[in-house]
């Protein structure tokens, strides 16, 4: 069975959001080993709505669409998709009811043009599971399928789980795939840059060539590091998952400490953030953070990882100079020095009574400070009444990634403290 | 003339990565006129991207490319490329020393596979700058052009701006596109939902439909709240502009003091964090942040924004409950209430020396806290000496999406502050 995604929206043609809902859809089909060679992305016209779904329902026997069931005039899925199905649209009374019921029930006001959310082509059904207003449909067009999603993330990934995958699932066993099982096992790196890994990875890219199985990729991001996924293929998950528990053998004698986590799942789980406070949690450590050009940052990535507060107590955002001096007890004078650093992660441990303290100060800006140029970071990690410090040279990257790498690098530094690896040496 | 973007990499397909290169150069090709109608996302396949780029020669008269030009055996954009124009690849021995100086200056080391990236197919031109180490390319195909560039965002964005879009605006005169001028105004609104919005502006919707020209997109983020944007066409700069005004007269009366910000440069300008900062940046007022639940996160937003120090001084990220007691001076008892919100906004203005302060508690992870369900958040905006709280119900959410929102709303109340208008209402 293959299947297609097919994101609508005039907004994603004019750029003015990211489709990260192809990205996740594409993520949960692989993982389940559905084939998806080809995603497309169309605006709120309707023709051309009309023809990306044809075309798509020609190569796949399924296609999930993302976006366009709101309540505004430019939410035309409904419509395209009764085109395509050769059917009107017709609006579902009892649908109507529990659209109603929702609004009713989150205090908000039923404006006239949520009916609208309660049209369905004839012959289609409306999804049972509503998280935000609009409803799902499952539109059989001949032998294939449309499943519409609507386009706010969070409604269109509850909304797959629920009532997309159970009936996908069912789908697939009437396209009779015997299914080659596909198994995937990522390495996630830090301290080493995506040329360097490929280098060090050479013999066994050549070894693998001939026969394409399994497969080894890289993807490298600031906030994740370098991740390296080996897929392997074979007729049974037994054999498939012996494929690749040998080939991750290779690859981790080759990368060595570089390798911070390890996994299957899901790659947030993988974050370098997750990863410390999972090693401070065994060890009963607490954390604290004293930041100043990230300005909230390393905080809010470890307090995105559910269970933080069993580990992180906090922080302070020292942002100006004088927050420094008066609140870190910093020296005066220069403050983007791996001394301020150090006095920051010592002291930002025992205001918050906290066991461990990570501490950032640089130039994350457009314009050289104390005669330092932009990319200038020196960060401090304060672990067991020991402070390690460095300087980076981030110098050519934009603010925002600075930032980004800041911690990233901060992270990897803690956890080469606590595993007690050799610090990076680039 | 057209223009179609094909992003390349399985790691798309697979959903690893989010395609954020399409949108941002989507919307460069939106605001300078030129016709995209369509996107696609392809694998490192070498036969389906030949596939695909044949496809979106024949639909368009340029393609964009992104992704494909690193050093990694599964980087074979310059092949399909080579393919498509029916030539070999050469190395390209100046580039070559181009690539090896950069390797060099940053003093990392250059693996062998580097030197791939030299390699050019004939008769296509590697892109005068380089940004990270992978040279774009300019592709002639008959009468056709296709661009390259890296996959990496920020030197693709890089090089789109100094090499791709001067000879795209050259290829646009060799078309003899009059191009009939297209200007845009956006409304950047903050305490009406989506929905709202679009009911109170049915008469313009209405009004409009008949012509299609201007028109009127939602666009609705928990970041930027919902965004309206206004779009008209014309075949002068002078006519658009005139009919873009007097629409955006019409919404802006519809919309009282929901609109926050206005205007057709970069959406960045007008996030509501970038919007305060300039608020109080022109009062002369210093500000301070107290972060429960959101970690970091509000320093974070703050601080994203060029210039912030002039205003922003820090704040205290009071994760566990006794870094309230101990540092913000929040009486002992449950914390997450208007009170502590207050205690918190007022006290980090204490600490901090900051005239303003925001402050943000509540309860963003699965489990009930105090009795209180997740989705419940306290916040607070300490104002010239006054305090006003408020209690959030964002249930049902994840928990990235209840810090972002507490983040988004206090920005508003803020805002709503300074400019004396009054509170949202939902």
């Amino acid at each position: 069975m293959r299947c297609e995604i097919v994101a609508l929206g005039t907004e994603l043609l004019l750029g003015q959001i990211v489709d990260t809902n192809s990205a996740w859809l594409a993520e949960r089909l692989a993982t389940l080993g559905v084939d998806c060679y080809f995603q497309a992305r169309v605006g709120d016209n309707l023709t051309r709505i009309q023809e990306a779904l044809r075309q798509a329902l020609a190569r796949s026997d399924v296609v999930i669409t993302c976006g366009g069931l709101g309540p505004t005039q430019d939410d035309i899925t409904r419509q395209a998709i009764a085109d395509v199905m050769g059917v009107p649209l017709q609006r579902d009374p009892a649908l109507f009811t529990r659209i109603e019921a929702i609004f009713h029930q989150r205090g908000r006001p039923f404006a006239d043009n949520n009916a609208l959310q309660a049209d369905v082509p004839v012959g289609a059904q409306a999804m049972p599971t509503i998280v935000g207003t609009a409803p799902g449909l499952i539109c059989p067009v001949g032998d294939k399928l449309i499943y519409a999603l609507p386009g706010v993330p969070w409604e269109m990934k509850e909304m797959f789980e629920t009532d997309v995958l159970p009936d996908l699932l069912r789908q697939r066993a009437r396209y009779g795939d015997a299914a080659a099982t596909i198994v995937n096992h990522t390495l996630y790196c830090l301290g080493l840059g995506e040329s360097v890994i490929a280098a060090r990875l050479t013999p066994r890219l050549q070894a693998l060539e001939a026969s394409g199985n399994p497969t080894i990729a890289f993807l490298a991001s600031e906030v994740a590091g370098v991740r390296v996924r080996i897929t392997a293929k074979a007729a049974d998950a037994e054999e498939a998952r012996r494929m690749l528990e040998d080939e991750a053998r290779e690859v981790r004698a080759l990368l060595g400490d570089a390798v911070f986590s390890e996994g299957d799942d899901d790659p947030a789980h993988h974050l370098p953030e997750a990863v410390v406070l999972r090693l401070l949690e065994e060890r009963g450590q607490t954390l604290a953070v004293a930041e100043s050009l990230t300005g909230g940052g390393i905080g809010a990535r470890l307090t995105s990882i559910a269970g933080a507060s069993r580990v992180f107590r906090g922080g302070i955002i020292a942002y100006a100079s004088a927050v420094k001096f008066d609140l870190l007890d910093v020296p005066p004078g220069p403050v983007v020095s791996e001394e301020t650093a150090a006095h920051m992660a010592r002291n930002v441990c025992r205001v918050l009574h906290a066991d461990v303290g990570l501490a950032a100060t640089g130039v994350a800006g457009l314009d050289s400070q104390e005669g330092l140029s932009p990319g200038t970071v020196c960060v401090a990690v304060a672990w067991k009444g020991e402070v390690t410090t460095r300087t980076l040279n981030l110098a050519g990257r934009p603010r925002e990634q600075i930032r980004i790498l800041t911690a990233t690098w901060l992270f990897d530094m803690l956890r080469r403290k606590i595993m007690n690896v050799p610090a990076a040496s680039h």
